[in-house]
């Protein structure tokens, strides 16, 4: 039933971070990025991060972040921007879709974090 | 770097409906059943599909729709409804994350979609 080769990329990994296991799912869409980075196999507060179209310093781009389900708290706009930023400027500024469900939100763990997503590579 | 067996367990797959080629991709996470419907690559409208806790009759489920992202047409509740409430229900009432891009949104597209769906099952 499946096809051999898929036409919908999608790479997943799952490594420990400071003893934490994630799981990274990385899924390419022509009009979005689609990522999950999940601590607890949940999908997690669902997170838009798109490239800020009113900035009008192009040398240094802003992206608005927008809870679409779940806990709305100014820490997850934090990380969503800092993890999937590099992303979207990557994939030709397409916006990102963000599942996040993390346990360790420190800086040391998001730096860990956007390893694994450059190792799930899908645009 | 990829795990030889994937914890997050996802499918996806490709067939024509009504001559148009349609991408389905269904993913599991312990709280939700994510499905994306394509026929134009893209992620398209996203939709959550729950189970109606203020429903009273135990025998008819009923399930709330809400887009999350795109636009707001009556439609699409419908279709969305339509093509997720049985895995839903199969899923052990599991709300459903749906990302729905048709050109065809015909009673025969979605009912040959919802074959495909299940050709894609992870619950």
């Amino acid at each position: 039933m499946s096809t051999p080769e898929p036409i919908i990329k999608s790479k997943q990994t799952e490594k420990d971070v400071n003893g934490i296991s994630t799981q990274v799912v990385c899924t390419e869409f022509s009009n979005y990025i689609f990522i999950v980075i999940t601590q607890f196999g949940k999908i997690g507060t669902l997170i838009s991060v798109s490239p800020d179209s009113r900035a009008n310093d192009i040398t240094t781009p802003t992206f608005a972040t927008k809870v679409l389900l779940g806990k709305d708290e100014p820490l997850t706009h934090v990380c969503a921007k800092n993890l999937a930023s590099f992303v979207s400027q990557e994939a030709g500024n397409r916006p990102v879709l963000l599942g996040l469900a993390l346990k360790d939100s420190s800086i040391d763990a998001i730096k860990s974090i956007k390893e694994i997503i450059r190792s799930c590579q899908v645009w």
